[in-house]
C-alpha cells in the first residue's frame, strides 16, 4: 500500500520546508521586545552581521534583502552597468528561473552564456576555459563587455565547485578585470559536503561578493548579501531601499538569522539535508530501470526513472520536479526531510519502477 | 522622574511595532504544516484572497509583495510606461521617501507635483482642481502624459479623504483617462477613521488599485495589492516574479493576513491606534507652549513643541520624528501602543514644556 | 599588379557607402527653405509619412529614428514590457550587435534564442517549428513569457524569407498571441530579391511592425518604425522623444527619404547591391582553394578563402568582416559599389587565392 | 502692410533654421569621399575630437550623439547610479522637456528641484546656496543621494553664468562630493555673451562633461559630449552604443563640425544670433504696452506684450513661443535670423501693440 500522510513531505524544491525551531525561536524573541526602530537600527541585525562578520573571518559588508531574485540580481547590477555582460552557465539559475530579473534590475546588463562540462562530476560548472573563451571572443562595442562571472554555489544539478575550481576561475577573472559573483542558494549544503571554511571557497577563493542563501536553509524569508570587496558595496544601501528590498520591521528577517548562525545550525541543516539525498540515492541507484547518473554531492539526486512511474508517483501524491524532458526528476531533499519520507518515497519508487 | 522602563514604546512610526498575536497564531500554523507548496499554491495565500474579495465585496485581484515601496511601485509600473507620469502631492510618500523607487520600477515615469491644500483639513491631499491644473498644463510630447492619479489614504499628514473626495478626485481622472492608485500604507487607519465599507472609499469610489498596507497594520512583512480593474493586473505575477517580489515560502507572508482579517481584526488594530492618537492629542493640544493644528483623524498627531522640549524628551529616551523644521513633530500611534505608554509620554512634554 | 587607388572601395559593410544623388537632393532642398518648424511639424516629414502609407498601401504609422538600434530596441519594447520576452535567431543583430540595447530600451525583456535551420538555403531563418518548440517549452512565472517574434529581412547571412515563409510565422505567432517585427535593416534588398509588393512581404503576411532600413540603402542617418497595427503605436511619440531619438531639426532626417521612395530609387539601390554579390559570386566562386556554401540572395557572398589569402587581401588594403572563425568572410555591396571594385577585388582574391 | 514671403523667418526656436554654409560644406566633403569606414573609425570624426581638444585647451574624451536629450541624459546616467540624484532648477530642461528622458536613460535617477534665483538677472540660474540647502536636506537612504549638479549656460530664460558663478557652484559641488554637469544647448551663444575662452567657463571652473549643442548652431543633426574629467568616461562609447546614439555613418554626424569649429565659425553664429536678440530688444523695447524684464544676455527676447498683440501677430504668420502665462512671449534669434527679419517682426510687433 503506498505511503499516505496529511503532513506528506515532498522532494519538489527545499522551498517546501518551513521554519527550523532555531529560526523561530529568534523570529518570536524579537517580537518580544515591543518597539524597535525599523529599516535594521535593530539590535539584532547588527548582531546577525557581526556573526557574518565571524563566520567569514573577514571585516565584510552585509545587506539583506527578501529573496534570491533580489539578491543576485541587486548584487550583479552592482558589478555591472547596463551595457556590460555576466558570464554564467546555461542552467544558472539567474539565466533560466528570474524571469528576466537580472536584465530588468540592472536595466540591461545581458547574461552571457558559457558552455559548461558535460562530464557527469562537472555537470552544471564553469571552467576557466569557457570563460576565456567567452571574454575573448569579442571586444567591440557592439557587444556588451563582461565585467562579472557568476557561479552557483552549489550549482543547480547538484554538483559542488572545489576551492581549486573556485579558486582556478577566480584566477581567469582577475587577469581579465571581471568580477566574481557566488549565487549562494545552497551555499550551505555546499559547505557542508566541502567541509571547508566558508571563508576558503569564498573570499580567499577570489569571490567578490556573495549571496548567501537562507530561504532554502531554513529561514521564512531573506537572503544575505555579503560584500568581501567594501569597494564594492558603495551605496548598496540604497540601492536595496529603491529596488524594494529594505524591510522596515528588519528585526523580523534579520533575527531568524542569529538561530540559524549559533551553534552552527545553518551547517547542521544542510548536512541533514545532503544526508538525505544520500540516503534516497543509496535506495533506488541499483533499482531496475532507474539510472543515477551520479551520486548526489549536495541535498538533491538527479534520476532518471521509467516513463510510466512518474505519473504513477505523482498520482500517488509525491510531489517532484522534471529537470530534463524523458525521465529526468529532480528529488530535492530539505534540512527538515525525515528519513521515514525518503523511505518512504523510494518504497513508492521501487514498487513504480517494478511495476513500470 | 520621567518614566524609563527597559520595553518603552515609542512614537516615531507604527512600524516600530511587533507581530500583533493574531498575524502570529497564523504564521506559526502555517509552519506547523510541513511541506508546503512555494510561490503562492499553498491553501493559506488562496484563502486570504478569498477573504479580500470577501472584504471588498468584489472579485478583485491579489498578489502579496514584500512592502510598501514595491507595492506601490509595481502597481503603478502597471499602470504607465517610463514616458507618461504619475500625479501625486509633494508629500507623497513615493515622492518623498521610495529613492526613487517608483521611478526605478517603471524605467522613468515622472512623479508630477501637485500644489495641494494647505488648509488644516485638507493637509497633505490632492484636490480635482489640482489635478485638472496639471492634466491640462502641456499636451505636448516633450513632457510625460499624465496617465495615473495616486493618493495616499490616510495621507502622510495624517488626513483623510472622505468618500466624496475620492469620487470626485476619480471623476476628474476617468474624464481625463487616468487610472487613479490609492497608496494604503495605512488604508486601515482611514477606513477605521471613516467608518465606512472597504468597497466604498475603493472601487465603488473608482479607486483601480490599491496597494493595502499590511506591516504598518501589525504583520511582520507584506503588503497586499489589490487590482479592482482586473484588465489592469495582466501579468502581474511576472512583474512580481521579475523585480524581486514574489516570496518562495509565500504562506509565513500571506497566512498571517488570516488572522488579520478574521474578526476584523486590522480594523480592531487601526481603531486603536487611531484611539490611541486622539489620547494623545487630548492631553496635548491644550498644553502652554504647544499648537496641534488639527485634530488627529487617524493614528497621528501632527504637533508643534517649543523648540527646547524636543531634544530634552529624546534626552529621556524617546523617539519621535520631525515633520517640519521648527518644532514640527510628528507623533504616531502603533496597534500595539498602550494607554499607559500615551500617558507616560504626554506626562514627560508636559514637564518639557514647561520647563522650556 | 593589385588594384590601388585613393577612393577604394570596400566589402566590409553597405554602411561605408556615403549618400546616394537623390537623398542629397532632398537633403539640400530641406536645407533651402529657411526657417522650418522642428520635431517633425514640417513639409517633409508629412509627406514622407504619405509616400510611405502609398508604398505599403496601407494607413500605417511612421515615426523617424535615428538608427537601427533605436529602431528595433524602440519597436520592441513597444510590443513587450520588461517581464515579456523576444524570440529571435542566435544570430540576430538584435542578439550579437546592438550590446543589449533591446534589453536597455526594454528595461530587461530577454531574447530568446531559437535553433535557426541550417541547411544553406535557410541559414539564419527562424522557422515556425523552432518559434514553436520556444513557445511552448515553459509556461511558468520563473521565466519570461514570449510576446515577439523578431525575424530579420534580409537576414544576417544573406538569406531571405519567401512570403510563405513569413506567413507561415506568422500564423503560429497569432496562434501563440506574439507579436511580429521585422528588422529590415536591409529590407530594400530583400524586397529587390523577391520581387514582391512591400506589402506582400510585410503586413498582408502578418507583420506588426517594420523597422525600414534607410540608412544601408543610401541615406546618411535614419531608419524609419512602421506600425501596421496602429494600436501597437499608442503614445509612441512619446517613447521615441524620451529615449533620444526625437530630431529637433527632422527635415534633415526625413527629407532625404522622398529622394529615395521616389522613381524606386531605393529598390534600384538595393537591386544593383544585389547584382554586385552576384557579380562578385560569379567571379570567385569556382576559384581553386574559394568555397561559396550559397549563392548570394542579396547584396553579400559568404565564402570561405583559404587562409593565407585574408592577412594577404587585407595587406592590400580591402575591408571586410571575418563571419565565422576559419576562413569565413562576409563580402557586401551597397548600393554604389562599382562593377569595376567588384572585378578589382575578384582580381585580387584570385591572385591571392592561387598564392595561397 | 504686414510682412509676407514664402521663406519667412520665425522667432520660435533656434533648432527652426537650418544649416549653416559652413557644416554644410563638410557634409559634402565628407560624402565625396567614397567609402569610409563607419562607427566614427574615419578621419573627419578623428580630426573633429582633436580640434575639441585644441578648443578646449586640454586632453577631453569627446563623443558625438544624435540630440541634446540622448547628450545630456547619457553624460548625467554616466555620472549616477539609479538610487542618485541630479540637482538643477525647475526651468532646467531635463526637467521641462525631456518627457522623463534623464529618468530613462539613468533607470530612475531622480531630478531635485533648487529653488530658483528670481531677480531678473540671475532668472533660471542656481546659485550655491540652493544647491547646499538641497544637499544637506536629507542623508537617509530614503532619499536618493546628490550626485550631480545640473547646469545650463545659456540658461533656459537666456540669462549667461558668469566664470564666477560656475566656479562658486562647482566649489560647493566638489565640497559635497558632486559631479558638476553643462547642458550647453546654447553654450555658443554663453561663451559669445561671456568673450571667455571656452575652457574658462567649463573645466577650469570646475565642469566635469559638457554638452556642446551643435545643432541649434547650425548644424543639421548632433551634440558634442565633452568629459573633461576622463576617468567619468570609463566605457562610454558602450553606453552610446547600447542606447542607439551610435551613427554608422558617423562621418556625416563628425564632419559638418569641422566647419563649425575651422575660422571659429560657432562663436561667429552665436555672436550674430545674440546680436539679432540684442536688436529685436532696441527695436519693441520701449514700446508703448510692452515690457521686456531684462536686457538680451544670448539670443533670445523674453517680453510681455499686450493680450491681444499675441493672436494678432500669430494671424499674421508670425510663430513664437509663450514662456509663460498671460501674454509673456520668448523670442528667440538663429545663427541665420536677418536684420530685415527682425525689422520686420519688430514692425508688425509695433503695429499690434498700437492696435491692442
Amino acid at each position: 500500500m503506498p505511503s499516505q500522510n496529511t503532513t506528506r513531505q515532498h522532494f519538489a524544491s527545499d522551498n517546501y520546508a518551513g521554519v527550523c525551531p532555531e529560526a523561530m525561536h529568534w523570529f518570536l524573541e524579537a517580537n518580544a521586545s515591543g518597539h524597535q526602530p525599523g529599516y535594521g537600527d535593530d539590535e539584532w541585525t547588527q548582531r546577525v552581521c557581526e556573526q557574518l562578520r565571524q563566520l567569514f573571518q573577514t571585516d565584510c559588508d552585509v545587506y539583506f534583502v527578501f529573496n534570491g531574485t533580489a539578491a543576485n540580481s541587486l548584487a550583479l547590477a552592482s558589478l555591472c552597468q547596463s551595457y556590460h555582460s555576466v558570464i554564467c552557465t546555461p542552467v544558472a539559475h539567474i539565466e533560466t528561473d528570474e524571469c528576466g530579473g537580472p536584465e530588468f534590475f540592472s536595466n540591461g546588463s545581458k547574461l552571457l552564456i558559457a558552455e559548461n562540462e558535460s562530464t557527469s562530476a562537472k555537470l552544471g560548472k564553469l571552467t576557466p576555459d569557457a570563460v576565456e573563451q567567452l571574454v575573448t571572443r569579442r571586444a567591440d562595442i557592439h557587444y556588451p563587455k563582461p565585467k562579472v562571472v557568476s557561479l552557483t554555489q552549489a550549482t543547480e544539478l547538484g554538483t559542488v565547485y572545489s576551492v581549486e575550481e573556485v579558486r582556478a576561475i577566480a584566477a581567469i577573472a582577475k587577469r581579465r578585470k571581471l568580477k566574481l559573483h557566488m549565487d549562494g542558494a545552497r551555499f550551505a549544503n555546499a559547505v557542508a559536503a566541502l567541509g571547508c571554511e566558508p571563508a576558503d571557497i569564498t573570499w580567499r577563493a577570489g569571490v567578490d561578493v556573495l549571496c548567501f542563501g537562507g530561504t532554502k536553509n531554513g529561514l521564512p524569508v531573506g537572503e544575505a548579501v555579503v560584500f568581501f570587496d567594501k569597494a564594492l558595496s558603495e551605496d548598496f544601501a540604497y540601492r536595496v531601499k529603491q529596488s524594494g528590498q529594505l524591510a522596515s520591521k528588519m528585526r523580523f528577517i534579520s533575527a531568524p538569522w542569529i538561530g540559524m548562525l549559533q551553534d552552527d545550525v545553518w551547517l547542521r541543516n544542510a548536512r541533514h539535508a545532503n544526508a538525505m539525498a544520500q540516503r534516497l540515492y543509496g535506495a533506488i541507484k541499483d533499482l531496475a530501470g532507474v539510472r543515477v547518473p551520479h551520486a548526489p554531492q549536495v541535498n538533491s539526486v538527479f534520476a532518471f526513472l521509467p516513463q510510466p512511474a512518474i505519473p504513477a508517483l505523482r498520482a500517488q501524491g509525491w510531489k517532484f520536479y522534471d529537470f530534463i524532458a524523458g525521465g529526468g526528476c529532480r528529488l530535492m531533499c530539505a534540512w527538515d526531510t525525515t528519513p521515514e519520507a525518503v523511505d518512504a518515497f523510494a518504497g513508492d519508487i521501487r514498487r513504480a519502477c517494478a511495476a513500470a
